[in-house]
């Protein structure tokens, strides 16, 4: 059966840089479908927003990640960390009536950054977030992009750097074998 | 001079614990200000919103921080991390014009959870995030509550533990030296 | 067939509250081997060593390391970090001939403390440097003991408190279905 | 009067890339004196080996430290962590009788990669080790060396990279001027 993966990007901007990373990975594999799960629309978490039930973007923000067989998170690195925008999303996708629809769901995660360290940072702390919510990451393959800005054309909104497009072509065919090979945990 | 502190919750919701402790340090110094800084209004942080000039709730926001003397941020922490709310609001704090209106500021963090280690992780990524801003966290003091919900009154919204009390004002006795002895950097 | 847990011990001083936590292990399986792998006699690692083949202790220890299943670490921590010497046995263990020869092998992390934190911030920093050796890293369990002074007894060396046991009890049920259930990754 | 800057390398063999890095230090200011501390002689941390009075090489590498005005780190990455020497140093700086020699000392971090990261998890997690130990690290400053292969001659053990060099003068001189300007804590 094909498989659907959604896609998060961590930042807001139209012509985000990794959005446009995300973006070339819908191209790559005619046996997966993708599909973007969007955080923009989601208010700031907040517990008294949940009585009397979620309010509309988050029911469908979840209902997405629930309807995905895995998420591939591709976001930039904010002041050395998260971005707050994604964190939020995750902080909403952490909370009951079903217990975090992250719970246990595959994970990849991939950032790009103008500068040296390709979102390093934000990734550590990104793993450090997905743990502590019994995510299935995709353990041991870091997709760290650097001089982004080099690789990407941002007028067309495509990858251009050949190096890279094959790095994440492989990591994608990891990931496509990683949602069929989670651990079944007790 | 009186000094004015600023305080920033990571929490939004009205009866927060953290928010019961921020407001317990605003009775134990006659001769500090204290004045609370809104997050919760802020959009989520997005690029595009700065085109012509940051919208409304981003401006006030910086203004307020400009304004005060030092920051003491009370927050939880969510999935092991940085409250969204939180970040979303360093994140539009680092931007320009003003190159992060944060930037030399006397910081201090303060974090209570039910729970046992008090937002321990949440406290060390918010570091790492503030340090990359060039922050200057009070250093080597930590304020980890744990059982907070023991040590306060949630109908009364005030904190009842002495222990905890004592202790939050040695803090702040702290902060406020550290607000006129933060290093000169060249 | 049966299986064999090795267990390495952060701590070096003979009277260690985590040596007596691992030693509680050892009796709560029949159908499990235990067998301490000792870190002590190391060498400081030092790339110069490895000419003409690896010094004796090495040896000796990365070969216990082949010859186990698992490996549970118990491990206290110093100055909110990993003890140095138990990072020093995994630098050895990461060196060729046999790239890492903790590479995917299923690892366990327990901690005890006489403090609040359970060693919070050391099994942080152990769980990055692992997942970058390629480890497979028993998921979302995490075992924090604090107040570990009043849950043992020290003159007799063992465990007293039955909620920690219980506890410990169940976190090895997981860590042996965790060692048939470790992901084939391709 | 002439200031005087501890080195502490955290690779122990000869022709370490960081080694090079912080000899390259000594050339820079006429003004001040550098001595090297060295930590490949300590034996592993253990609190046994303080019963009465602490082994030789801890006594001279504590007394090291006391005896200089700032120290600069220069280390390499293993393993996404501190280098297990370094960290076992640290641990011997921490303990008693003077509580902690390396407390309210000034320090500096440098760290050189072959790869491409510069050490950026290995100074994340010192970083974290040393505020714990209440050590005055310069803020804000980081000096992540990548490709050091390609700035240093190794046969003549000199950093030839112009630019690399320019960037340590003026850390150098930060950190000359951190040594002054540290604050004075209550």
């Amino acid at each position: 059966m094909t498989k659907t993966i959604g896609l998060i990007c961590g930042s807001l901007r139209k012509n985000s840089f990794n959005r446009i990373i995300a973006q070339s990975l819908t191209d790559m594999y005619d046996s997966v479908q993708f599909r973007w799960i969007e955080i923009k629309d989601l208010p700031l978490f907040n517990e008294d927003l949940e009585v009397g039930g979620d309010p509309e973007p988050v029911t469908s923000f979840k209902s997405a990640i629930q309807e995905v067989d895995g998420i591939i998170i591709v976001s930039p690195e904010y002041n050395s960390g998260i971005s707050g925008a994604l964190k939020n999303a995750l902080d909403w996708a952490s909370r009951p009536p079903k217990s975090s629809v992250l719970s246990k769901k595959p994970v990849g995660l991939i950032g790009a950054t103008p500068g040296g360290l390709g979102t390093a940072f934000s990734q550590m702390q990104t793993r450090q977030i997905l743990e502590a919510m019994q995510v299935h990451i995709l353990p041991f393959q870091k997709v760290l992009i650097s001089q982004v800005h080099e690789k990407v054309d941002s007028e067309q909104k495509v990858l251009t750097d050949e190096k890279t497009k094959r790095y994440l072509q492989r990591y994608l065919q990891q990931f496509i074998y990683w949602i069929d090979h989670t651990p079944i945990l007790d």
